[in-house]
């Protein structure tokens, strides 16, 4: 039993391309989470005080692909979530889709070795790379999963969760 | 560059114990948002028809432990949502704190070739074992995050979300 616990402990059974599948996968629902809220809810609708979900969408935009450019490049980006949104979920949409694109042309570019460094992401959150990235989607799951809610009072049906 | 993506996928960086790890931060922060709900608002309250946040924990808890002793056991587990919460917060944290040992314990008894194997998750959700772990986290963090929604609408601070 000792042994086998031992064993567990160095058990490694995800790839890099399982990782950015895992990931893509998320992104693909959240980006059909922004496509079926109506256009001014987007922008506005909040529950009790909460960011409307464009700006939780600012935010991932924010983390995802310049995130993965200092994993990347090394030089610290600025968590910056006010980038222009120009009112327009297609807009956003686009900015999105030229992300899925980014991180996938990022993530070809980081060496195996990395996934174990340490970061400090954002010149702020220590952690090593994978965790890093872990933290990422777990922030777009918490996110998407409030944009859910926002659109069951809307009383909108939200796309499947396990659909990916 | 070629080369280089090729030597990615196959790059592997987390560790069954890095995983166990990650969940159970997770579901110590779950506890966290169980243990600030008031009780009446955990068994009842709801936003737009939604689940309240009990019915919730309980899908969590019926998944859990339950898929873990599929994955080491091989049998098939019924997915049984509706366990006895007898109305209690305390009883619910109980079952909770049972199933945080239950899956330390068969964590242990998971040989590492076996992460990589397809199965039957309850008999109908087919996956990798890694991939099906994480369709549990993943589920855990999308269900907590609408019941940080229904704290934040009752006025009440959900925990830190990145506190693990």
């Amino acid at each position: 039993m000792e042994q086998a616990f031992v064993k567990n402990q160095t058990a490694t059974f995800i790839t890099a391309a399982n990782l950015l599948e895992h990931w893509q996968g998320h992104r693909g629902l959240t980006r059909r989470v922004i496509e079926v809220f109506p256009e001014k809810d987007f922008f506005e609708y909040s529950i009790a005080g909460m960011r409307p979900f464009a700006s939780m969408v600012q935010e991932l935009l924010a983390i995802a692909a310049p995130g993965l450019r200092q994993i990347v490049g090394g030089d610290t980006e600025q968590l910056n979530e006010h980038l222009d949104h120009q009112n327009s979920k297609a807009h956003l949409l686009a900015l999105w889709d030229q992300a899925t694109a980014e991180i996938n042309q990022l993530w070809a570019q980081i060496p195996e070795e990395k996934f174990e460094e340490t970061i400090l992401a954002f010149g702020q959150y220590e952690g090593t790379v994978w965790s890093t990235i872990f933290y990422f989607i777990d922030n777009e799951i918490h996110h998407r999963a409030q944009g859910f809610v926002y659109l069951r009072s809307l009383g909108i049906e939200p796309p499947y969760f396990w659909q990916r």
